[in-house]
């Protein structure tokens, strides 16, 4: 592997995982999970959404979560989900200081997702960057592999959402394969035609194992020069929709991996199972991950 | 990806997928699934294998299988597993001219898997190529990338297994990651350095997806060179004793990864998913395919 240094694994687990179990988790037991991931390494995570509770019930105590864990631990860089202006202000009055907002890069998505167009989104985008100028506003680029609606997205729609973002003032763009399509050749044509044209913006990758790419897509962006991917515990996650279908890349997996190509990201592989397997015994939901399944006293022959 | 062309996917899943599945799978539904993989496309294929009936009772049918298919199918590269002599006998007997037999690399799971050592299997191996010689002999390369008795096994000993089997007469082998453990810097490592030292050798490969790595460590092995992938319809398979754990590489999810990065093997996507849900419908087993799982009318958002 080509760039296998400084790879930051940012864990989404206690947003994307959690927000798609339709069961309510109790708060301390969200707390819980979320301390053991910081115990086993992680630094920068996702921690809630700030969405409306009739909306998304999950993420009603996005608040308390949000308060416990900032004033806890400052050395963690924590961050929330927010769709709109009014989940952005909810985080600021709690004393957040990073959030992450969503623009889908087809206009499809981006409708269904948040009902309005991409113009409009990037308009309360600006408004947010102008009201809270303290706050640090990372942008989640849905659908820059393809949409469930508008179908194929090409290079230069990517591009020329991201200079739109770039001239607001937006600095952490979050390419996201939120349906699970992408193929291994255009994360590498979209990773390295980005890296080269904005060398000044933070990249992340996201992708959604919808279609049993998780593990390949991560890999190739990162060497394609992604240093940022971003997992969930136990590959919770992905799509609330589907019972059947996959979550996410499943941190614990890709830190397997990494490890074995020594690609050193300062997270325990064994703490970060043993969350993984007590997120995947207590909490109702999609989980992708493999090792969770594992019986290591089990032999396969053949 | 620079090797994309004459790209050979391998059918293994009624071998290595059926042989896991603990409740017989009546002999008239393994015939039609083979049939439906034989017209989605499938040209090379691993039908059975000549195991004891009591030691693994699904194989049962072995015969009747092999008579079916290798007589109504003239233009289909058949062949099947044997773990010994015996299973090549009943083979030879019933008309099948291709076989594989399998010998690992490591000590603690040759003795495990097939109760002798790998020379006592290579002596074996000699007696069936010298007795059979109208037979063509694959071999499998058991724990090539891992052992779970003896762990690490080097690129060494990889090499001097291979120029062993070469010096016999064996010109295909299939490098197996058999417990599910290689990585894709240790599959670049392993199928460069052979693919140079054996330019005259067929290499295939069987990677399990015991820790989500099947999907990128196929492809990296194309990569790398390699021109032969062997997978498994639904990716039934892959280890017998773990329930909840992962089979193979999934045939369908690879083909469809493939497809998009505009490599064609003659394999049509849409009718292997369909066989593969059918399998999934009526066969309990292990099943690490994601396709299975999607309902296409099902649309995630965030």
């Amino acid at each position: 592997m080509g760039n296998k240094n400084n790879i930051e694994i940012i864990e989404i687990g206690p947003r994307d995982g959690f927000q798609n179990v339709t069961e309510f988790i109790p708060t301390e037991k969200k707390k819980e999970i979320i301390e053991r991931l910081i115990e086993a390494g992680v630094k920068r995570m996702q921690l809630t959404s700030f969405v409306s509770p009739k909306h998304i019930p999950q993420m009603q105590d996005a608040e308390e979560i949000v308060k416990y864990f900032i004033n806890k631990y400052k050395d963690i860089r924590f961050f929330a989900l927010v769709p709109n202006y009014r989940g952005a202000k909810r985080a600021f009055d709690i004393g957040l200081r990073e959030i992450t907002y969503v623009i889908s890069v087809s206009e499809g998505h981006n409708r269904a997702n948040v009902n309005r167009s991409v113009d409009e989104s990037f308009e309360e985008l600006k408004k947010i960057i102008e009201e809270f100028p303290e706050m640090y506003v990372n942008l989640d680029a849905a659908t820059v592999f393809g949409c469930p609606f508008d179908g194929e997205v090409t290079y230069d729609q990517v591009e020329q959402y991201v200079k739109k973002a770039v001239d607001i003032g937006i600095t952490t763009i979050n390419l996201c394969d939120t349906i699970g399509v992408a193929n291994p050749e255009q994360v590498k044509k979209v990773v390295e035609n980005l890296l080269i044209k904005f060398p000044n913006i933070e990249f992340h990758i996201h992708i959604h194992d919808t279609r049993n790419m998780g593990m390949l897509n991560s890999y190739v962006a990162i060497e394609s020069g992604i240093k940022h991917i971003q997992a969930s515990i136990g590959g919770m996650g992905g799509c609330p929709f589907a019972p059947g279908a996959s979550g996410n890349l499943s941190t614990e997996d890709f830190i397997y991996m990494l490890d074995k190509i020594k690609v050193d990201t300062g997270i325990d592989f064994e703490k970060l199972l043993s969350v993984a397997k007590e997120c995947k015994k207590t909490i109702p939901g999609v989980y992708s991950g493999h090792h969770i399944n594992i019986d290591e006293n089990l032999i396969c022959s053949f």
